[in-house]
């Protein structure tokens, strides 16, 4: 059994790095806080005894070493990065019961047979930068090094050159190394567990994701003396892309999910037609081909909203996964912790995206959701509890020693 | 006749103050820019012969002394501010109009009656400030000195202490003065006297105006794991208003206008469901009652939207002037100039607001259009001829003339 307390005051005290005054976390990717996070990491993994690697995208290794260290890892881990307007647990509660799992071993003074360690993935949330889960997309071959530190974000930095600034490009060669297995703990972002009064959502699958940039170009032109017929409004366009991207992810209920997040007006003046938008989509499912009908719905609504209006279009797809499946072995040792640990549970599907889904690309790989309040996640109010917190962990536990053991 | 090249050299090197790429202006309120473009006036004008007052709100006076100078002045003018991407004339061409005619009396060695003035109007495009026109509202007995002062841009900088900034926060007291008459001569910023083939608009009317800014608040909510009917999307509701306002604009036509023209979205990342959105709405009628229902229809459906979706509103008019009609003798002085000047003509109703609007409540005012190219302004590419500008200067100076001697 591990920590609970431990494990919940380490959380607590993770969430005072870029705290913000509704109770959440603005840790945005290789900013300052992301730096503070990253230390503090650091500093608590070298006090259990850890050796640290950092690589070249900025991913932290914090290992544990076993009795045969020739064995590959069995690595756990998530990220310190948040959304704006993030909260205290998405990403940091599964690094934190990465370092528990460490502790408790130390606590216990357990040898594993393989070496275990944790990891820290550079910039999974993807909101400064885009795609989300670059930094693990480059550990498992999915991108190269080059696209992942040439990401910009909104402001044109990179991640490359933000890494230099705040110290975390490292030496170390990013991935290429085999993985004994990978696990991750994280809450599960959705209001399925809570509502069903379950504490452990074995996580058997996550959806597919794809993600656009669109770019709307009308005609700027004055708002009081310009008659209606004879405009090109790109936010009107927009709007009706919103409206589209909403049918859609209705139209494959229940488990579409289709959201406009991002939207940026030009020249964004309150009596100027607006000449450019450019906006993002975010469209996903469990099943590949509903996933690529949602793809040509979109492109079909894009076109047609943009030929009635009179709008050039530059549509990209910049993201794209398909539905992952997680490895058998993996999932049994999830659903053999809960038992043995005696915690109300079900299958679950991953409604968002894990460095967990690139690894399961590299290495037999499983995660595991504890609930979060209210279903509520990438909001400052998101909260879990420090039992639940501890559940999750205990299975995080179980599942690494069957692995680093076996 | 006015010297047409003098007035267009004079314009073109006004637009190199905060000239852009497109061959456009970003000039907007108190920046450096409009610092700039003020310094150049003033400087043009005291070279002319004028004397300089600025009042606390930064409108600039430069007076042409008379044979009478207890009379009430003549006044001409408009502003130097510009839109983000603004072009080369709105605003401009009537400030240098009036210069050109004060230029012309001195080449003529010509006193007139009374004393004429041209003014330089702060903040009349409410892009940076809003609303429109708040200065020369101001002077009008619109709104207060303190509410005009306290008016705050987007990064909640106030204009009062940008005037103080830029060196503009005069002494004069704003307003409070007869005012003889007031002539306006300014680009239509729309199509119709270039379509019809006119060289210039007999300005009869103006039409009003209400503006708005909304607020809706939602759950932001990550954009993977939170299923469609649980959303409470704010950008959802924010694009059903983009099209119900659009809708509004045509239902009223052909004259009404009804446009949203900025629009921010919280927290603006790619893959968390907006929780709130904060835009802006303009509707516009040159009949009060139109106008009055357009207000009633927006009302309603932003309630219908925000109820159905689940959303919070603040909707609030920020703005709102009802249709202006000019006034007759100056109408008159206008066709009149436009008749000794043999230039081809129509009676229009101004699209877009002008500080002459709140001229009108407190002088004798009249406007005089010049076509644009293409109908368009607010863009960078706004153009006119130098043909036009001196057809319109021509006017203008027969009309001033007109009343500083009547
Ligand atoms: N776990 C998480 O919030 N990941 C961000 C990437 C996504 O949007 O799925
Ligand atoms: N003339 C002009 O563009 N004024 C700006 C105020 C308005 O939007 O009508």
């Amino acid at each position: 059994k591990v920590n609970s307390a431990r494990l919940w005051n380490s959380l607590m005290e993770m969430a005072r790095i870029g705290a913000t005054a509704k109770g959440g976390v603005c840790r945005l990717a290789l900013t300052d806080e992301d730096k503070a996070g990253r230390d503090l990491f650091i500093k608590w993994c070298e006090e259990a005894g850890c050796t640290i690697t950092i690589d070249r995208i900025g991913n932290i290794f914090a290992r544990r070493a076993g009795r045969n260290n020739a064995l590959p890892p069995i690595i756990t881990g998530s990220h310190l990065d948040s959304q704006p307007t993030g909260g205290r647990f998405d990403g940091v509660y599964g690094v934190l019961a990465g370092l528990e799992v460490i502790r408790t071993l130390n606590d216990l003074n357990y040898t594993t047979e393989a070496p275990v360690e944790v990891a820290v993935w550079t910039n999974e949330e993807g909101s400064r930068f885009a795609p989300a889960m670059v930094a693990s997309g480059v550990f498992c071959g999915v991108f190269d090094l080059d696209y992942g530190l040439s990401r910009a974000d909104l402001d044109g930095k990179t991640m490359g050159e933000e890494l230099a600034r705040i110290g975390y490009a490292g030496e170390a060669p990013v991935g290429g190394r085999p993985v004994g297995a990978y696990f991750e703990a994280h809450i599960e972002q959705g209001p399925i567990l809570e509502d069903e009064g379950k504490t452990i959502g074995v996580v058997t699958d996550a959806q597919g994701q794809r993600w656009y940039e669109i770019t709307f170009t009308g005609q700027e032109a004055h708002a009081g003396p310009t008659p209606m017929p004879r405009r090109k409004d790109a936010l009107l366009g927009a709007a009706r892309v919103v409206e589209a991207v909403n049918r859609i992810g209705l139209s494959h209920a229940p488990a579409a999910c289709a959201t406009v997040g991002l939207m940026q007006i030009h020249p964004n003046s309150r009596n100027v037609i607006p000449g450019q938008v450019f906006f993002t989509v975010d469209l996903r499912h469990p099943d590949d081909a509903t996933l690529a009908a949602m793809d040509a719905e979109l492109r079909a609504a894009v076109a047609d909203i943009a030929s009635t209006i009179g709008l050039e279009t530059a549509l990209e797809q910049i993201f794209y996964y398909a539905p992952v499946p997680f490895e058998a072995s993996c999932v049994a040792a999830v659903r053999d912790g809960v038992t043995k640990g005696g915690f109300s549970a079900r299958d679950i599907i991953a409604g968002a995206g894990h460095d967990a889904c690139y690894m399961a690309r590299i290495a037999p790989t499983g995660m595991i959701f504890i609930p979060c309040v209210g279903g509520i996640s990438h909001n400052e109010i998101e909260d879990t509890t420090p039992e639940w917190a501890a559940a999750g962990c205990d299975v995080l536990l179980h599942a690494m020693l069957h692995k680093a053991n076996g």
